[in-house]
């Protein structure tokens, strides 16, 4: 079949809008309607040529919402008409990290995704009959996709493409940050450095578990009024702090956060993030990428007084399993998504929301089929 | 009273055997008899004057065992005639640590442990009329010591001091790390780095848990013999493996290692540590004491892909309520002392103990009072 996309056709340039065609699926693979889809930083990253396991040209876009067209050969839990979000991270519920009960880093179809084709080896996509590589396994910027089933989450029919597309990244990794890989409890103590989209849901997801105290930090004060909306208790500026930022971070939090988290991607910060961690217990989760070749560093004093060190990924959610749960909150009225999408656009203008994003202007922007 | 001990009137000299004063129990203290005490590469670190918060003259040793011989005001559960060992790890059970459900590092009396005096801020200790400093609150080199009551284990009376002595430190520390810290359980893979006596009681730690694959990194292969009598399964020796050591284990592993502990105090070998964990769950976990002012590094992509990285300080334990468990598990034939003690000496010959652990000769030598 024939549909439109942005494709990336090469690096650090401006996606084209085309028409592509899709092949229809295989075995174990669905056909996908995308109705809307988010832009990341992650996709930015990658146009931008930095990230050296990029493809080109490949259609970007990994957080998308859509509904169900067609199943291949096999497929047992969508029908044609389900509603369903793709997912970067699958779930397979059979490989060892699945089934290991530690981990949501499905490992079934790794390989072929990070080689930018389908589990069988090949592409979907192409134009002008050379193939186009998918992109996260997912490929949200085109209006059609095929993925495997393993790579969809089956969510409600009431819930809005264009709030519930941000569930297919930005939402997930945030509150599942806390929820799921640093299980914050009810009155903790959480510090979050980086008042972005990520650090906006990593506040609502320690108010919704009940932390008593969330300071977020930030260098640029405009932030406030909507972290404060989300749920911040208190805000803390680097540049107005005289002195050491951890010793100011430890002294407000009475002694250090019980949980921090960095959605910086600065490794400077991501050390400040574990020292200002409480001595005995506290929590360090690193969810911001950091720039190819950066490394942490710490004293391992700073573990051996008991300080834990962690990362994580799609914020520990199994994706079929918990992103149906967040859909729920959000409709429930638990999540604030509305006030994180800043901005929608057709998908003519998705080269604006990079640009959007790139000058710090929206939270979110999504791109409308 | 008069006791003797072994004096570190400065550091880099050699410790002398004097017979110095000793203050009787003020509240909430106790009097004990030191029976036996570990000599601990820590003791070695203070003494040696790497050691910034090394305070001179003092009385050192924190690896002891003895009886109660009295006690001072308000002190309800240790009477004279109890076999105990002392705790630089106290366990007050009222502070916010001990509360905290989270860690072992109560905090009741850090300050002035740390100044090497009593709570109340005074040594109990003089010679020739001069007060000589406490050490890690404990100065199990003096054949009589006073010590807090909430710095005192309590342990059955039929267990040799001579064995259980060292569960004041080494032993608890190896396998408080896997039980408490790491809470490795059956089945899993383990990684240990360093055969000295803290790996091996690692390896015996993760042995009596269940783990399935003990794997030992030592570059001296003299410790095989022993190793494998604890409970190692393979060895491997960084000298002999081509190429990369961290690729090796996670070949050798299936993957990673479950769990993998830091026993060298080298910070290259932290890192070695935590990047042949496991993708996506292996935790890491610090013993090792490393140099001043030395930095472990990793890039985050190691901890947002799943690896944890931890330390642990006196093996998670409870001073308390955690070291008479270890103690009857000695007793029970759980847990192997014997092949650890490697030499014992009287008081008179205790620098001869520094020398053998700085040779290597040793694990772990014991003075006999």
């Amino acid at each position: 079949m024939k549909t439109r996309a942005a494709v990336a056709f090469e690096a650090k340039k401006p996606l084209e809008i085309v028409e592509v065609d899709l092949e229809g699926p295989r075995a174990g693979e669905v056909l996908v309607e995308v109705k809307a889809t988010g832009i990341c930083h992650t996709d930015y990253y990658t146009l931008s040529g930095a990230d050296s396991e990029g493809l080109f040209p490949s259609i970007l876009g990994h957080e998308g919402a859509g509904v169900v067209m067609e199943v291949g050969p096999g497929v047992t839990t969508l029908k044609p008409g389900d509603h369903v979000i793709p997912l970067y991270t699958p779930e397979c519920r059979e490989c060892d990290y699945c089934l290991s009960r530690k981990t949501n880093l499905c490992q079934k179809i790794r390989l072929t995704q990070g080689r930018g084709v389908m589990p069988d080896g090949t592409s979907r996509f192409s134009h002008k009959g050379k193939p186009l590589y998918h992109y996260m396994g997912t490929s949200t910027f085109s209006n059609h996709i095929v993925v495997p089933e393993i790579a969809l989450a089956k969510i409600r029919s009431d819930a809005p493409f264009d709030k519930v597309c941000y569930i297919g990244c930005g939402v997930t990794t945030g509150i599942g940050a806390v929820i799921w890989t640093a299980k914050v409890e009810a009155g903790a103590t959480v510090v979050v450095f980086g008042l972005g989209g990520i650090g906006l849901n990593v506040i609502q997801g320690a108010r919704m578990v009940g932390a008593s105290q969330i300071v977020g930090v930030d260098i640029n004060p405009g932030k406030v009024p909507l972290a404060t909306k989300f749920g911040m208790t208190h805000f803390v500026n680097p540049k107005d702090v005289q002195g050491d930022i951890v010793a100011h971070l430890v002294e407000l939090t009475g002694g250090g956060a019980d949980y921090s988290f960095d959605c910086t991607g600065n490794v400077k910060v991501m050390r400040q993030a574990l020292e200002c961690a409480h001595k005995g217990w506290g929590q360090s989760i690193i969810i911001g990428v950091a720039a190819a070749g950066e490394e942490i560093m710490t004293r391992p004093f700073q573990l051996v007084t008991g300080r834990v060190w962690k990362g994580t990924a799609f914020g520990g959610a199994r994706g079929r399993t918990d992103v149906p749960k967040i859909v729920d909150w959000y409709m429930d009225g638990r999540v604030n998504i509305d006030d994180l999408i800043t901005h929608k656009l057709p998908l003519e203008r998705i080269n604006e929301g990079f640009e959007l994003m790139h000058e710090g202007k929206s939270i979110r922007s999504v791109v409308e089929f």
